[in-house]
C-alpha cells in the first residue's frame, strides 16, 4: 500500500504549470499583483496536472492523535491525558479545529493513531491505534519499523477514504501532548540543524524546561544514531522515522503521501505537519509539488522544516496550537486564488485596455 | 452628517475588552496559542462594547471608483479609461474582487465617487459623482473643501445604506488609475514621512517612471502647503484631503468612519484605505479601535500608514491589487476569530484538564 502510494506520485505537470502562468497573465488585473496567491493557483494547476486546476472544496481536516513515550521526561507542562480529553472535546464540537472548520465548510475526522487509552466510539472517530503510545524516544526507537509502516499505511487509508467520499483537499491536523518534542528530533535529523535551533517552546514552557527539552532532543538523536544523519535510502528514512516520530507524524506523513498520488491537494498545518512532510518528502520528493503550506507556526522548527521544503507559508499570525488550525485558516485563501482562474475576465473578453508592456 | 456621525464614535469599550480577555484564557487551547487572532477577537469586542462580539457576517464590500488629474502627469503606465473599464468588469462580475467576493461570501457594490466618464445604471452601482476625476494635486488642490466634504458623507450614506441592509462588517475597496500617487501623498503629510519613503511603484512602474512619482508627490505636497504638515483641527485635516487626497480616499475616510460610529467593524484594504484611514483617525482617533488591518500591501506607504494607525495586518502575501481584494482575503479569518468565541468549549465545560499555571 506504501510502495503503490509512491510508485503513483508525479512531479507538476511542466505544461499545466506553462498554461496557468500565461492564464494569469491574460486576466484583468496587474501582472503579478495577486502575489503569493497567483504562485498558489500555478502550483495547484501543475499538481493537478490541468489549467485551472480543480476548486479545492470540499475540504476534509483529519485530526491524527497519539500519545508520546517522551511525555514522561517532563517536556510539556500538560499532563498525557489533555490528548484523550482533547479527542473527546473534538468529537463534541468544542475545539479550536471545529469552529475553524465550521467556518472554512470542512469536515473533521478524528483519527486515534496512539492514544494512551481506549476510546468509546463515535460516528467521525476512526481507529488505527498502533499503540498505547510510542516509547520514549530519548532511549532508542520510539516505535518498530512495523509500527511506523502501519502508521503510515493508516495515514494512507485515511486520506483515501476522504478522498474517495468526495473530498478535492485534505488538511492535516494533530493532537499529542509532548508532540512538538518529535517533531524538533525529526526537523534535526532530516534538515541537519542543531536541535537548539529547532526544539521551541510548544504550548508554552518556561527557560529551564526549553532547555531541558533540548537536551531531550539531542538525546533522541543519539540513542537512535541520527546525528548527522543522511538517508540514503527509503529504510533509512523509515528508520529516522521510527526513531524519533510519533505515530501521528507517520500516519500524516502517509496522509500528505496519498494526496499527492491521487492529485488532491494537501494543506500542510504546523510544525506537525512540517515535520511529517519532511519524511514523506524524504520518501518522494515530487509529493511536495502537491502540498501547500497552510501557515508558519510559532515554533522554530517549522520554519527550519518550511525552508528545507522550500514551501512559503500563506498565514503569519503566530498560532501555536495545531489540530489543524493554520491550515484550516489557509483554506479559504487557497480557494480564493483557484477560483480566480475560474470566474476572473480576461482584457480581452471585459474590454479592458491592457497597461502597454 | 459627517458631525453627527464623528459625535457617535466612542473608543472600545475596556469592559468588553477585559471580558474577553478573560474569556480566551478559559478556552480548551493554550492560552495565548492563536496569536494575532485572539487580538482579533478581543479588539472587536471592545469595538462592540461586548464579549463575545457579534459575528461579522454578513460582510459588504464597497469600491469605491474614482479618477485622478494628477494622472496626465504620467504617473501611471495604464491609461485612465481603464477605471470606467474596471468599473464594468466589477459590475458584470469579472474581477478578482468578485471572485474573492464569492468566496467569502460578501456582497458588492460599487460607487461612483467621480469616475471621468458617465456610467449607465447598474443594479449594484451607487452613483455618488462629485466629479469628472479631481484636479492635478501636484498644482494645487485636487478637490474644493466642499467636494470633499461631500465624498466623505457619500462614504457615510454608503456605510448607512448597506448597514441598515443587514451587513455586520464593512469591507474598503476602491478603483482609480493613479490613486496610489495621491495615497503616497496623503501618507506623506499625514505620517511625516518623506515621499521617496512611502511611494511606491502602484501596479507596475519602472524606475525612471517611479522617481518622476515622487517628485510629483513632492511637489504635491510643495503645492498644497502640506511640508511639514502636523494637522491642528478638523478644518486642517480637510484641507489636507481636498489638497491630495482622491474623491475615493476621502469616500473611504466616511465608510470607516460610519462604521465606527454604528460598532459595525471595518475591514480595511491596501494602500489606499490606508491613507483613507489616516484621514479619519486625524478626525476621530477612537474610530482605529473599531477598524481591522486586512492585509499589508506591496507599496511601502501602506506599512507607513499601519504603523501610524497602530494595526497589524493579517495577510502579507505581497498583494498590489486593490479594488478591496485583501480585505476580503482577510474576512474569514476574521470570522474564524470572532468564531471561537462563540463556539470553542472552555476548560470546564469540557472537562480538559489545565496546565498547571
Amino acid at each position: 500500500m506504501l510502495a503503490e502510494t509512491l510508485a503513483a506520485i508525479r512531479p507538476a505537470d511542466p505544461g499545466a504549470l506553462a498554461e496557468a502562468r500565461a492564464h494569469q497573465d491574460r486576466l484583468t488585473k496587474p501582472r503579478g499583483s495577486l502575489g503569493v496567491l497567483e504562485e498558489v493557483a500555478v502550483r495547484l494547476a501543475g499538481a493537478a496536472g490541468v489549467s485551472p486546476p480543480p476548486m479545492p472544496e470540499p475540504a476534509a481536516l483529519a485530526i491524527f492523535a497519539a500519545d508520546h513515550g517522551v511525555h514522561a521526561r517532563g517536556v510539556s507542562p500538560w499532563p498525557q491525558e489533555v490528548t484523550v480529553q482533547m479527542v473527546a472535546n473534538f468529537l463534541s464540537g468544542g475545539a479550536v479545529a471545529n469552529a475553524f472548520a465550521a467556518q472554512a465548510g470542512a469536515s473533521v475526522t478524528v483519527v486515534d493513531m496512539g492514544v494512551a487509552a481506549d476510546l468509546p466510539d463515535a460516528p467521525d472517530l476512526v481507529k488505527h491505534k498502533v499503540a498505547y503510545g510510542t516509547a520514549d524516544l530519548s532511549e532508542g526507537p520510539a516505535m518498530t519499523a512495523d509500527q511506523a509502516v502501519s502508521a503510515l499505511e493508516a495515514g494512507i487509508a485515511v486520506a483515501k477514504g476522504l478522498v474517495d467520499g468526495g473530498a478535492r483537499c485534505l488538511i492535516t491536523g494533530d493532537m499529542g501532548i509532548a508532540n512538538t518534542t518529535a517533531s524538533a528530533a525529526l526537523v534535526s535529523a532530516f534538515t541537519g540543524k542543531d536541535p537548539a535551533e529547532v526544539t521551541g517552546r510548544g504550548t508554552g514552557i518556561d527557560d529551564e524546561t526549553h532547555a531541558h527539552k533540548v537536551g531531550v532532543v539531542r538525546a533522541a538523536l543519539r540513542a537512535n544514531a541520527l546525528t548527522g544523519f543522511a538517508p540514503s535510502s527509503p529504510g533509512e528514512v523509515l528508520r529516522a522515522l521510527a526513531g524519533v516520530g510519533g505515530f501521528e507524524h507517520a500516519a500524516i506523513a502517509g496522509f500528505a503521501l496519498y494526496g499527492a498520488a491521487a492529485r488532491v491537494p494537501v494543506i500542510l498545518d504546523g510544525v506537525i505537519a512540517g515535520a511529517a512532510a519532511l519524511v514523506a518528502a524524504a520518501l518522494a520528493p515530487a509529493a511536495v509539488d502537491h502540498w501547500v503550506a497552510g501557515h508558519r507556526s510559532a515554533e522554530p522548527g517549522h520554519t527550519a522544516a518550511l525552508a528545507h521544503l522550500g514551501l512559503r507559508p500563506l498565514v503569519e499570525l503566530e498560532l501555536r496550537l495545531g489540530e489543524g488550525t493554520g491550515g484550516l485558516l489557509a483554506h479559504p485563501m487557497v480557494c480564493a486564488a483557484v477560483r480566480v482562474m475560474h470566474e476572473v475576465a480576461t482584457f480581452d473578453s471585459a474590454g479592458v485596455t491592457e497597461k502597454p508592456v
